[in-house]
């Protein structure tokens, strides 16, 4: 994603009532942020929040969290919240690498959508499908470990297969070609409504895992 | 693949000396065929051979066997085969789903290109992916079993991943898009030579998994 400068970006995130800025004091209890027991679902990487935002409108007896780690691009995903508030949503500005430290046990599902394919080998263990990835994730699941990842990157879908396979993930759905296939419930990033018009295809995968 | 009627074909086929007639006669010892311990690798459904025949002249010590049901395809294949003999090929004509009557513990690598999709659901087993056919393969198999197919067929790709991972599978390699990786070790079937000069995506990926 092209990252420019926002004027004003931090004082924005600050005004925010969805985002949490603190996230490692509810660690284990974010049902409480929620005040009830829905399931709570993650984007890691919401990049400008459309997918996220969908979600939480379109399933209100779900929570959703929208991870992003830069300022920049979650100021967009704010300027999107109109009114009326939207109690199933809350953001966190925070690196993915440190989920473990400010979630335990507690969500149902991560999405994973058009995450940065980090293409040179030195750099795999970045992609955030990879096993120290996986090993944090595995710590956060409150049931069984279920990740629904979509990209436009074919050397990232290859890689996070062969990588969630060799976890111990088992493929619930795979699609090689997402809009080729009945997708008429699916939620689009910006990100990918931008690629699939212009006629790139799209991969993705859900996988689950037993404890 | 479209059938013709090849006039002569049951004669030439049972002129050649590449074909061994009753298989189940040698179930178990079809090194004593070779006259060797070389390991023996098997293409279910060689079309019109080249693919097994070329693998045959690159690699001597390995012996290779095509499979192939239909009389008017198999007759192609023996078409090509000029002098000298090569001494490590053989074919068989035979439906797969006979396949563990006449292979037992003696087989080392299965070859599955461009198989028949078989897209109704209700034909799903007669998919050469299926744990039906997988269920055959683990008789045959005197190692780790160890499978390699390549496909154009994007849906029977995504069934193969599925069905090979529940199965116990684990990917050694994948590609989504074959002909935009380093191939130069790659070797055509007629199919894919005419499907890649299209433009077709072609899919592959190797498997094995601990007995």
């Amino acid at each position: 994603m092209r990252l420019k400068n926002v004027k004003g970006a931090k004082e924005k995130i600050e005004a925010c009532e969805y985002v949490i800025y603190e996230p490692m004091e509810y660690k284990g209890n974010y049902n409480r942020i929620f005040k009830n027991d829905n399931p709570i679902r993650i984007e890691i990487g919401m990049g400008k929040g459309q997918f996220v935002i969908e979600n939480a409108k379109r399933f209100p007896d779900i929570n959703f969290i929208g991870i992003e780690k830069y300022d920049s691009v979650l100021v967009r995903a704010i300027e999107k919240l109109e009114e009326p508030h939207l109690p199933n949503l809350k953001l966190i500005k925070a690196d993915a690498q440190y989920i473990d430290t400010f979630f335990s046990r507690e969500i149902d599902l991560i999405y994973l959508n058009f995450s940065d394919p980090w293409p040179k080998i030195r750099h795999a263990n970045r992609r955030l499908t990879s096993h120290i990835f996986l090993e944090k994730y595995a710590q956060i699941f409150i049931g069984d470990p279920h990740i629904v990842m979509k990209t436009d990157n074919r050397h990232l879908f290859e890689f996070s297969i062969k990588s969630l396979m060799d976890y111990g993930y088992r493929i619930e759905n795979i699609s090689l070609n997402l809009y080729n296939d009945n997708v008429s419930d699916n939620i689009q990033t910006e990100y990918e409504e931008k690629f699939q018009s212009k006629g790139y295809n799209i991969y993705k995968i859900e996988v689950t895992k037993e404890r």
